[in-house]
Parts: C-alpha cells; structure tokens; sequence
C-alpha cells in the first residue's frame, strides 16, 4: 500500500495509480476506521481497479472545539488495517496540507442541508461539502462511496456532484451494525460498555417500531422518543420521517422515505436512519 | 469548429478533442465578442493545443433583472467570429443544460470578493465562481485565460482554483483597449458614439493621471472622480487602490499594487483597472 502525507507525495502517487488507467474508487474517513468502514472498502474493491482511502479528521464540519479535541484517533491501528485489507493508497494530510493559511473559499450546499443534522450543527454541512470537494479535486476518482448511516451526507455529496457537475459517481451502501442492531459508528467508542450493548441499540429498535407501527406516525415517534428518554437518552435532536431524494418532511409512511434520527446518549450524538416499505 | 449546445453533445465533442492528448485552454464568455475576447483566443492558441470558447449569458451574476435583459446577444456574429479565429469547440448552452430545474448548490467565496464589484453588485461574485466552476468540471480545460479588465474576476478564480485543487491553470491576459484607451467591453455598445469616444475614455487617463501624479493619492483620487463627475459620469462606484494579490485597501502606491475604478456613464456601469509601477 503507498501512503501519502502531503499534496505533493500523493499527486506524484495518485498519477502512478491513475496511469495503468484504473478504475479508482475513494473512500473518505475522519479514521478510527470499524466494521463500517471496512464493508464501504470491500463494496470498492468488488467495483473498482484500485481503492484510494483518506484518513482526515475536518476541523471544519466540527462546531464545537471539544467535539473536534474528542474525536477518536488511532492512526497506526488504521494504517495496518488498510494495508490488511488491501488498499492500493492511504491519504492521511495534515491540516496545514489541507487548509493553506488564506483558505476561504468553500461549497455552500443548498436547501437539502436545511433540516436534520444541517440545523443542528451549524457549518457542519458546508465543511462536510468543502472537504469532500477538494479531496475529489485532489484525487480524481471516478467513483466515492459513503455508508448510508450518514444519509444527509451522502445526499449532500450527490446533489453537490450533480449541482457541480464534477465526473464522479456518488454510490451509498448500506449501514453496518453491530448484532445488537446499533449502527457502527467512530462515536460508539465514546460509550461505555453498558450503555453501547444495552441502551444505544434502541435507536434502531425505536426505528423500525416505528416503520412497521400501524398507529399514526406523529404518536408512534411521541411514544418512542418518550421511551428512550426513559431509558436513559438525554435528548433526541429529531426523530423524523422525510423524502429519501429532497428530504421534505412527511406525514405519513409513503414510498421512498426515510426515517432519521439523532439522539444523545452519555454526552455523545448517535444518529441512524432506515427506509420505509410502504404497502 | 465543433459547437455543442448541451452536456450531451459537449461530452462527446469534448471526449474526442481530449483523447488526442491535447493541451486545453478555455476562454469564457457571454458573448458579444470583441477585440478582448480575440486577445484572449489568441493568445490562448499560441499556448495551448486546441481552444475552447463558450457563450452563456449567466444569470447568476447579474442582480438586475433589467441588466440581464439588456445585456448584448449577437450569437450568430459571435459563432462566425469564433469561426473565423479558429476555435476547436464552441459551447452554447441554454440556461436549462446549464441549470436543470432543483438546481442549489453554489460556491462561497471568501473575502476576496468582499470589496470592489462584489461589495456594489451583491451575490453577483458568487454567481461567477459557480457558473466557472461548473464549466471547468463539464470542459476540464488544462488553462482558462481571464481579461485584466475583470481583474476581481481573475482572481476570484485563481484563489477558487487554488482553494479548492481544481486542476486548472489560471492566467491573466493584459486589458484590449480602443485606440482611446476605452477599455474594451461588450458593455461600450450601450454607449452612445458620443459618450464612448469622447467621454469613456477619461476612465484610463484618470486612472494614469492618479497613478503617476506626484500628490498624495487620497487628493489625487477625489479630483479624479470630480472631473469625472463635471465630465458627465452620473456615479463613481469606487476608485481605489489596492494590494494586487489579496485585495487589501492601500494609502499609498507601492510595489504590486493596483487601482481600480467603477463609473456609471449613460446608464452603463464601466470598470478598468492599472497596476502601479511603483519607484
């Protein structure tokens, strides 16, 4: 596996990579990769001739300093796991290689950002857009896959690749979970133990009550979000249905919606969302 | 010469200019082309394989309405003229190809854009960067050639390319002049044959005037834009000097500084720009 730490390393790299006229797939992390990221990594092996994986942690989507300070790091675990796995180039820049003193142009994505995860956390979704546009300009794949845990995101990301007309193929893959039902997440280490296998599965549990419940959605989110309250969450930040395509709110289980939540258990955000089978 | 009038098209004209290994260079337009523009495909010609010109009145940069439907269309002189100098491919798209309908992403610009036009003509820079980044991404030109006169524009562009990896050179291009010293612009058909010969080109001879002038250059400024004014401008939007690289406001003229002057004359708003070729 060839890693590059620098602009300068991976250009020289990257064009090696991309001269055998391989199909390229990417796959962006912020690292502490888990069984999430490996799933989105064996998807691009299967469709692409080589896999390129970036290890970032963005200063820019985090809004809260100690959120950023927080994040789980452990870069030479998910060095060793990318080479075991078989990835054709690692991309770990530093912050300076990312962000030169003088940046300030960034991706203002559009109204898809205006709901779920893009209220609540401020900038986050124009850092999300803004990183991941220079690391497509920087790496030129022809395709990016993102797990479907963040579905905004992956959202986000197609509308921008469609809005910008950039030549990559935006490809979601379904969420990994762990077998009590609770998406894999870098977060989940943030938990203790009790509270990862006991508590923080209900989120996927309340997810699918609430998609296979016969009574109305408006009381059947009221009921759960009053039930994992109970349990021990904090807060639920939302707890909605939406169009998987525009994200409009929705009254009512229709095809090709969405249900997202985001919920805080032990000072930590979870979020996960599944699609609806309507009738 | 090729012409393409949708993504479609384009993508395959463009694919075959491409697969000859060739070097591009882009020139964008709205058209109503004249001796700039020609500079430009010249020079353009002598530094690259093959020349991409595109035509497209971008509504996105224009905050009036009425500045939008009075702005010059002579697309098939244009076509011949492209013609003629010897385009590869021309691009004409209509605003659907350009902007399907949902269309919501843009790019923000950083504070660059905040004086000078950006400051008088509201999202108008914004507007700009996202038709530009839109149209690298569709041609992936290997250089995009910018007239001096837009100076703002040139490097609203260079710091988006370098801001976000875009991997495209960006190069300035000396300002056409009229043998008066009227800068060249599609604008000047606005005028009357009056205005532009006799009155127009007391832009450039003020901007030498205070350029040269031995008074301190806040005098200098303010007798420029009264004599403007007793001229028959109806309006000086700005006339300052300032830092060639990062925009900053400037008192005195110093190495790599540049003055800048926006004026309205009959209606029309005119803009010109020298640098300072300071002792």
């Amino acid at each position: 596996m060839q890693i590059a730490k620098s602009y300068v390393s991976l250009k020289a790299k990257n064009k090696i990579l991309q001269q055998q006229n391989a199909k390229t797939a990417f796959v962006p992390t912020m690292g502490a990769l888990h069984e999430g990221h490996f799933a989105l990594i064996k998807q691009a092996k299967t469709i692409a001739d080589k896999v390129i994986v970036s290890i970032f942690v963005n200063p820019l989507q985090f809004n809260q300093q100690a959120d950023f300070a927080e994040y789980p790091i452990m870069i030479e675990e998910d060095v060793k796991a990318l080479q075991d796995i078989g990835v054709d180039l690692a991309y770990l820049p530093t912050i300076e290689d990312i962000y030169p003193a003088g940046f300030d142009t960034y991706v203002k994505p559009g109204k898809i950002v205006n709901c779920l995860c893009g209220t609540s956390r401020g900038s986050h979704m124009q850092g999300v857009a803004t990183i991941l546009l220079k690391l497509f300009n920087r790496l030129q794949p022809d395709m990016a896959l993102f797990g479907e845990k963040d579905y905004q995101q992956f959202l986000l990301t197609k509308k921008m690749a469609d809005d910008f007309d950039l030549p990559i193929k935006v490809i979601p893959i379904a969420t990994e979970r762990e077998k009590t039902g609770l998406a894999m997440s870098s977060r989940n280490k943030n938990l203790s133990q009790n509270a990862k296998e006991k508590i923080a599965p209900l989120i996927y549990q309340k997810l699918l009550q609430v998609a296979q419940s016969d009574i109305a959605l408006d009381i059947a989110i009221k009921q759960a979000n009053e039930q994992l309250i109970i349990q021990g969450f904090s807060k639920i930040d939302y707890f909605e249905l939406r169009d998987q395509e525009n994200l409009q709110l929705l009254n009512n289980r229709v095809a090709n919606s969405r249900l997202f939540i985001a919920a805080w258990l032990e000072g930590v955000r979870l979020i996960d969302n599944i699609a609806i089978m309507a009738d």
